[in-house]
C-alpha cells in the first residue's frame, strides 16, 4: 500500500492511498478517514461506495462525513468505481465503463478482464485494511452508498449479511433490472442470461430470499435521476414490505441528486450506523 | 445578477451567481447560502474571501459551512479571487494576476485595468447583495477569509471598522509588506511607493491607528506556508499587542493550510460570528 497523502482534520486523519489490487488486476485508490481515538482503541468502519463518473475523491472531497465520523469514533473508507489505466477497456460513456463498474465481477469480455469490483470491495480491499489499519474492527463494518453506490451497498450488504451489522444508502439504483442504467450495463457486463443479473439486484436479491434487518434510505424529489425513472423507490418500498424488512424510506423534498443532498444528511446516516455498531 | 445554479443544501438554499461588475468590469461569479429561516427574516451576512489560486468553488464545495450557517442563521457569501475573463491581463504564475488579486486596486498598467478587488468587495458586490438578497441584514456583517483572503478578510475590515462587526481569519497573510507572496505583488500592482502598499497591510494599518474590537484567528502549525514564512502570525500577535486589539490566535498543532484545515475551523468561526451578529 502506497500513501498518497495524509491530511490532519477533525482531529482525525483523513488519507489517500493506492494499491495493487489482485481483484482488478490494476492499481486501485481509495480514502481512509481514521477518526481521533485512544491507542489500542478497535473502531467500527462505515463503507461508502460512490456513483457514476466518481472516484475517492467526490465524497473526500464534499461528503462533510469528517466532523460526524470524529464525533462518533467512525473509520470511513471510500473506494474508486471502477478500474483505472490505459490497459482497463472503456468507451466513451459516462454510464458504461470506466467510473461506472456496477460493484459486479464482469463475464464479458473485454470486460471481464478488470471489471472485477464486487471482489474488489468484498475480498480484496476488506482483506488490506485489516492489514494495513490495526484500529479497524473488522467485526463491525457498515456500509453506504450513493446511486450506483446505493446499489453497490445494498447489493453486497444483501449477499453478506454477516459481514454488515448496518446498511443505509442515498438515492441508491434499488432494481437495476428494470431501469435504463441497469438494462444498458448489466448484459454487457454479464451477458443476456437475466439469472446471472438477479445477484446484482437488490430488489431481486431480496425476492431471491436474501434478508437485511433493516435499511435507511434518503431520496431526494427533486432528483433528475428519480424523475427519469432510474432510481425507483417504490419497487424497494414494495420489495420490503413482501420480505418483512424494516426500511425506512426518506423522500425529502427540494433535495437533488448532488453532494449537496448526500452532505445533508451524511451526519444522519454516520450516527444511524455508529449506533448499530456500537 | 445571473443565476447559474441552486441546491437545496441542509434546509436551505446554495446558490451560484453571475454579475456584471462595475468596479472590475468583468462578469463576476460568487456563491451565496441562504439558511432556512421564517418569511421575512432579517439574516446576518457572514462573508468568506478565498486564498490564491482559488474560486467561489473551492469553499462553496470544501468548505463545511452549511450545517453551522443552517444551525446559526448566517448568509454565508463566497466570491471571486480575482477578474476573469479573457481580456483580463495575466501570467503564467499562482500568485499573481488571475487567481491572486489580493483584495487591491491596483494603480498600475495593464492592472490597474481590471484589478479592482477592494472596490469590487467594498462597494460593488455587498450593493448587489443589499438589491437581490432582501433576507440579508447588511446592518450585521461580519468577515472571513484563508490566505490570501485572509489578508482580505483583515485589510477590509480594518480599512471599513462600521461595516464589520466581527473578523476572523484562517492562516492569513498578515503582513504582505514583509514577506514573499506580498513583496512580488504589492509593487507590481501598486507601484514602488510603499506608503501606498500599507492601506493593504493588516499589521501596518494597525500600525497607521486602524482598530477592530476583536479577531480570531486559527494557524496550523503544519502548514507549509507557516513554515516558508509567508504568514508570521507573530507580527500580527506583535501588533495587536501594540495596539491592544483583542487577538484569539490559534495555533493548531498537526494542520496543514488546506482545506481539510479550514473545514475542521469552519463550524467555530461560524459560530463565534454568529455570536457577535446576533
Amino acid at each position: 500500500m502506497e500513501t498518497l497523502s495524509t491530511n490532519i482534520a477533525h482531529g482525525g486523519m483523513q488519507g489517500v492511498y493506492s494499491h495493487a489490487s489482485g481483484a482488478t488486476n490494476t492499481d486501485m485508490t481509495f480514502s481512509v478517514f481514521v477518526p481521533p481515538h485512544a491507542p489500542g482503541a478497535a473502531l467500527p468502519v462505515l463503507w461508502y461506495l460512490s456513483g457514476l463518473t466518481c472516484t475517492h475523491a467526490n465524497v473526500t472531497e464534499k461528503g462533510e462525513y469528517r466532523a460526524a465520523c470524529a464525533e462518533k469514533g467512525v473509520i470511513f473508507i471510500a473506494p474508486d468505481t471502477s478500474p483505472r489505466g490505459d490497459e482497463v477497456a472503456d468507451e466513451d460513456s459516462y454510464d458504461f465503463g470506466k467510473g461506472a463498474g456496477f460493484y459486479l465481477d464482469a463475464s464479458e469480455a473485454p470486460w471481464s478482464r478488470h471489471y472485477r469490483m464486487r471482489s474488489y470491495i468484498e475480498e480484496d480491499l476488506p482483506a488490506l485494511i485489516a492489514d494495513q489499519f490495526p484500529m479497524a474492527d473488522m467485526t463491525r463494518q457498515g456500509i453506504t452508498g450513493h446511486s450506483m453506490g446505493g446499489h453497490g451497498a445494498l447489493t453486497i450488504a444483501l449477499r453478506n449479511p454477516a459481514r454488515f451489522r448496518s446498511v443505509s444508502a442515498f438515492a441508491p439504483i434499488v432494481a437495476p433490472m428494470q431501469v435504463p442504467w441497469g438494462q444498458k450495463a448489466l448484459p454487457r457486463y454479464l451477458g443476456e442470461d437475466r439469472e446471472t443479473w438477479r445477484r446484482y439486484d437488490a430488489c431481486a436479491l431480496i425476492d431471491d430470499g436474501a434478508r437485511v434487518p433493516e435499511l435507511l434510505v434518503d431520496q431526494g424529489l427533486a432528483d433528475n435521476f428519480l424523475a427519469d425513472g432510474q432510481l425507483r423507490p417504490e419497487l424497494l418500498e414494495q420489495a420490503c414490505e413482501r420480505a418483512g424488512i424494516d426500511l425506512t424510506l426518506r423522500r425529502q423534498p427540494g433535495y437533488d441528486h448532488s453532494y449537496y443532498f448526500i452532505s445533508t444528511f451524511m451526519a444522519d446516516h454516520v450516527a444511524w450506523h455508529a449506533e448499530r455498531l456500537k
